[in-house]
Formats: structure tokens, C-alpha cells, sequence
């Protein structure tokens, strides 16, 4: 179990159920309750943990009522973000307008903070994955189980893998996915939205967890059998907002615009449906993870923001990130040249022209005027 | 024939083509060009009479290249619009910023402008089209067809029809439709576009005179088997703006207006579905007419305008109106009585929570701030 001790009874009613194969709802009974972690502490992480904890208070039938969050210590006017966060409620650095429920605690380490989770909700930044799922590998519980949050998609040259695969292989645990139209500060104030949680053929009882532990009467949560289509949606979305911020840019009004996030979610959906096995086309369609989530996107978000200044201004993308964005990192483009490179790779670059012209002018130099020439 | 007479050689080559059933390809053998005619000068009505204009004089080998426009004569700064129209080629009312091609001519009388017509295109406003129609009956070339392009429904208790439908009825010849993410001004500005066209089973020959008619290299024409679902997409697009411009009154942010237009969008399918014939799915959630024109809509019209004035200044909708819309009509809070007094008259209010909901904020004084609550 490495340096992480489950709790004995959890452990044993846990190894019960494995080994004697009890139905689900005998779980409950012998003691086994979902023990929930987040792993990420951003400004979604943060908005989410917001949402975990006042379920998992009102569910404890379902749930242990305290929900550790890891958080990468930080110091923030001399004190630790984890000390501020278990002191004040407060995520001070990514979401100080809201507070977080009491039995949300920060824990500075992620194998703690997993140590005997059953449910582990994967929200960070996708570069330090493999080094926290390699960190976590001795502190999961029996029946460990996880839904990732995490946006991209890991290419390496002819291969292209989204986050819940990467998360399921490292972890060797189902992994679920969950993406809808939720920017973070607004789900944070308890704005109406929608979510979507994508789940594996066979663990429709798992996604029940995730809907108990994240659906309230503002935040509504949607399940489809589809772990890919939900993630590809969050990724390649943001590859369609830097198109319709060049519209934006161009002052060429929403007719273009309107136009342009079609065009973008039919090459999504094709792309999905073209190199990942199981997805379903309405998942782009009909919810909240796709239409309803580029709609969001291309009008509200970061890429947009970015792809508006650069025809503006012509000046670099990496130049405009750390212009307008405070920190925050910009997936869109990131997400336009992995997908460029994969598509190159499989010779198919030409059969999806919106794709290629985003990618084109962002790193090429094609003139933003060029956008629809292809189409 | 009534007052009007067709020119003898159109006549003749259209009866021998409809006594011997030529293939079509001799239609233009024996000479019949398709004749347009656009039955309507407002705002769009003159934006695609300017389309119509270029593409028939690109394409002679299909089309006579006079554009008759039905104009209804107003008097302006002392000169008649007609003749505004055919000396300075613009239609300073309606569409004061763009130049008509001068093959375009201005009619004032919709019998004369219809005379020998092929190719009818409908855009009006909806309350005219049984007048006109009437006095159309006579003027009509054989192997007459029309394409409309009239939002609403036309309602009455149980029964409810797409103007489409009523156009065909009354003139006994096959009636297409088209609809889109179209902006007139944005389309008259040679501004990207996308547009679609809804044809009638087995009636695509007649769908590609459409395409023929309208597509430019900045007005992109889709098509797709479906009159009833573009129609009605043009339609109940109008009642989601509603929705979206409470939610912008409302200042709930971009997550809650995403989810809004998505249920739209779902119950505006669901609808179409149960209560017409042939109606397929994708166009709701595909086409330029679908998604597309929902976006556009719901972020630039003037639905979603006196929506958000609403919420804000709680006077009612017909004041608004004649406050910010300068004489144009707020289509959808009429859609939406006339959508709720059909779904009441069937039993179906219910199955319809956020089309009914509009409607009772809208008429009923239900607060704006319920708006999510029975979603």
C-alpha cells in the first residue's frame, strides 16, 4: 500500500464485496461508501470541489462526507494556499469570489490526498498526469474508480489518446469523463448550467456515482455512454473558438460566426467518429458537452479572446497568452497543432479544412482572410 | 391567364415539355429558361433579391436574367420606391446600404411582377400570403414552383401548418423552403454565409434551380429532403431567443444561455417530429438552418433584444416592440402564443417545459427567474 494505510473497515468491506462478488446495493450495507478525491485545485478544480462537497454532504448514504483536494502548495502573502483553503474556505489564487464547503480539505500531496479514495476526479493541467497517476498508484482503494476533467488530447505523431485512456492504463481503474458548458466562475456562483458525463460501455452504475456526486438543481448533469466523444468535444472545441474569434477579428459578423462553429462541430464529430472507437455522433449534437459547450466557448472563452487580438494585432499567439491571459494557458492552439500533426501523420490533413486552416493560420502564416477560401 | 399573358415561346416550350414529358435536360433545348419572380422587398426579401440577381445573370443558360421583385409602393422623400428602386438600384427603406444588381426590377404590383413566372420566391410577411396568393393564381407560368422563405406557423386550434404548406396548397404548385444563420444586412455586405434549402421528396431538380438561384462563394446553399424541418427551424428559432434574452436580462452568464438553446433546440426536434411528417432530425441539429441560425439568433436578433429589455424594464413585449424594432415585428413572442395554443389544444403543454415557459413568462406574468425551474 506504499506509505498510504486505508482504513480498516473500508479496506475490508471493499476486499468483502470483491472477493464474494455481493451485489451493489449490498456495498452500502457492510459499510462501503464512496470516498471522494479531487485531484487539481485550479479554478474548475476548485469550482468542482465547491459542487463535491455540498453533495457529499447530502448524500451520505452514498458518500464519506469529506472530499480531499490535492492542491500544489503554494504561498500566497506569506501563508499556504492549503492553510488558507482549510482556514478561510477560500481558494484565494483561482477562485477567490467563492468559499468551499467546510468538508472540502486541501492536502498538499496528492498520494494523501488519494490515500483510500474510491471516486479520484482528475482536474489538472494534462502535463503533470503521468507523473501524479505514477505518485497515486499505491494509495487507491479496492474498486477505485475515476472521471477525468481534463481537456486536450495526448498525440504522439500517428497516435492520439484522450486523458481518460491515458488515466485508465496508468492507474489501471475505469476512467469516466465529464464536459459540458461550464465555465468555472459562473458553475462557482451557482449560475444555471449543464453538464455531461461520458461513461464506458458496461458502467452505467459507476456514472451514477458521478451524477450523485455533481448534479444539483443549478448544475444539472446529463450521461452518455460515450467517454471519448465527451472528451474529444472539451479538446477540439477550443480548436473552433480560435475560429471563431479570427471571425471576431475580421468584423465579419454571425452569419461567419455561426457558420464557422458548424463547420466546426461537423469536422469535430467526423474526426471523432474517424479515429476513436465507440463514439456516438449525438454526443456532439444533442449535449451539453458538445453544441452547448462550443456555443459557450466561442463566445465567452479564452481562445476566442486570444484569436480576436491576434487578427487585431498580429502578434503571436505565445505573445497574446501571456498578454491577456494572466497565467492561464491556451489550449486551442496547443490542441490545433496536435491535431494538425496527427492528421499529417495519417495523411488526412485535407479532410478537414477547417481544422487545417486554424492550424495553418495560426503557425503558418496564412492571412486570417483566408479562413473560409477551403471550406 | 387573367390580366396577365406569358410570352408565347416560354409558353409553348413549357406545354411541350409537359405534354411529352421531355427529359429535363431539353426544358432548355427547347428554350424554357426558369423565369424568377421574388414576391417580397423588406429587409431580406431585397438582400436575396441581390443574390438572385447576380446568379441569374451568371447563369443564363438557366435563367431569364430580369429579376421581377414585387414591391408594395410606398412613397419616399416625395419619389415612389418602385421607381427609387429601378433608377438608383437601392432599396433605400429596407436595405438603404447595399446597390440591387440592375437586372432587378422593381414591380408594384405582385400579378405584373409574378406574370410568366417559373420560379416564385416568397418573402413576406406572413399575414399577406393569402391575398397574395389569390392574386398570383392566374399569373402563373406552367411548371410553376416557388421556395419560401416566411418564418412562423400558421395555427389554428388543433391544426398547425408551415407557410410552405400554405403556399402550396394555394397555388397548387410544389413550394420548397429556405432558411438559415442569414442576417440580411450581413448577407447583403457579401459577408460569409451559409444558407439551406428544404426540398420535397423526390423534387431535387427543382432544389438545384434553388441552389443555382442563391449560391455565391460568400452565400453558401446547403439542401436536404426536409420543407417541414427547415421551416419550422425558421420558426421556433424565434421563441429560444426569447429564452436566451431573459437569460441575458437575467445576467446568468454564458453556461446557463448555452444550456437554454441547447433544450431549445432539443425541443424544438422533439416537435417538428411528433407533429409533422418527414421531418428529419439533422436538419435541427446539422444544417445552416439549425444550429446555426439558433446561434445567430439567439446572440444578434431582435428577438433576443426586447427579451433582455424585458427582464430589465418589465414592460411588455408589444411596447418594446414598437420602442427598439423601427417597424419590424418580434416574430417570436407570437410564434410562442401560437406554438402554446396548438401544444394546448393537442394535451401537450407539459412535454414542452421550456417552449411553455417562455410562453408563460412572455403572456402569463410567470417571473423571468423561473425560467430553469421545470427543465
Amino acid at each position: 500500500m506504499g506509505r498510504c494505510t486505508l482504513g480498516t473497515a473500508t479496506y475490508l468491506s471493499a476486499r468483502l464485496s470483491q472477493l464474494f462478488r455481493l451485489p451493489r446495493s449490498l456495498h452500502t450495507m457492510v459499510g462501503q461508501k464512496q470516498k471522494v478525491a479531487i485531484i487539481g485545485s485550479g479554478n474548475w478544480g476548485s469550482a468542482i470541489a465547491k459542487i463535491a462537497g455540498y453533495n457529499t454532504a447530502r448524500h451520505t448514504d452514498i458518500f464519506e462526507p469529506i472530499v480531499n483536494m490535492y492542491v500544489y502548495e503554494e504561498v500566497i502573502n506569506g501563508k499556504k494556499l492549503t492553510e488558507i483553503i482549510n482556514e478561510d474556505h477560500v481558494n484565494t489564487k483561482y477562485l477567490p469570489h467563492a468559499r468551499l464547503p467546510d468538508n472540502v480539505v486541501a492536502v498538499p500531496n496528492a498520494e494523501d490526498a488519494a490515500c483510500g479514495a474510491t471516486l479520484l476526479v482528475f482536474v489538472l493541467p494534462h502535463q503533470f498526469i503521468q507523473n501524479v497517476c505514477k505518485s497515486l498508484k499505491n494509495s487507491l482503494a479496492p474498486d477505485a474508480h475515476a472521471i477525468s476533467m481534463i481537456k486536450g488530447v495526448d498525440v504522439s505523431s500517428h497516435n492520439i489518446s484522450i486523458y481518460a485512456d491515458v488515466i485508465e492504463k496508468a492507474l489501471n481503474i475505469p476512467c469516466a469523463a465529464l464536459s459540458g458548458a461550464n465555465i468555472a466562475n459562473e458553475v462557482a456562483a451557482g449560475l444555471f448550467s449543464e453538464t455531461t458525463v461520458g461513461y464506458r460501455p458496461h458502467q452505467r452504475h459507476l456514472a451514477e456515482y458521478y451524477v450523485k456526486l455533481f448534479d444539483t438543481p443549478k448544475f444539472r448533469v446529463g450521461m452518455i455512454e460515450d467517454v471519448a466523444g465527451v472528451s474529444l468535444c472539451g479538446a477540439l472545441k477550443n480548436i473552433v473558438a480560435i475560429g471563431a474569434g479570427l471571425v471576431d477579428g475580421l468584423g465579419w459578423g454571425g452569419n461567419a460566426k455561426a457558420a464557422i462553429m458548424r463547420i466546426g462541430l461537423m469536422e469535430m464529430r467526423r474526426f471523432s467518429l474517424e479515429f476513436f472507437e465507440n463514439v456516438r455522433p449525438e454526443t456532439f449534437t444533442e449535449t451539453s458537452a458538445g453544441v452547448a459547450d462550443l456555443i459557450t466557448t466561442c463566445y465567452g472563452g479564452r481562445n476566442r479572446k486570444c484569436a480576436e487580438a491576434f487578427v487585431k494585432t498580429r502578434k503571436p499567439f505565445h505573445v497574446l497568452e501571456a498578454e491577456l491571459l494572466n497565467g492561464q494557458k491556451l489550449q486551442g492552439t496547443e490542441t490545433a497543432k496536435d491535431v494538425y500533426e496527427f492528421l499529417k501523420a495519417r495523411g488526412k490533413v485535407d479532410e478537414y479544412p477547417l481544422l487545417r486552416t486554424i492550424y495553418e493560420i495560426c503557425f503558418e502564416g496564412v492571412d486570417p482572410s483566408q479562413l473560409t477560401e477551403r471550406l
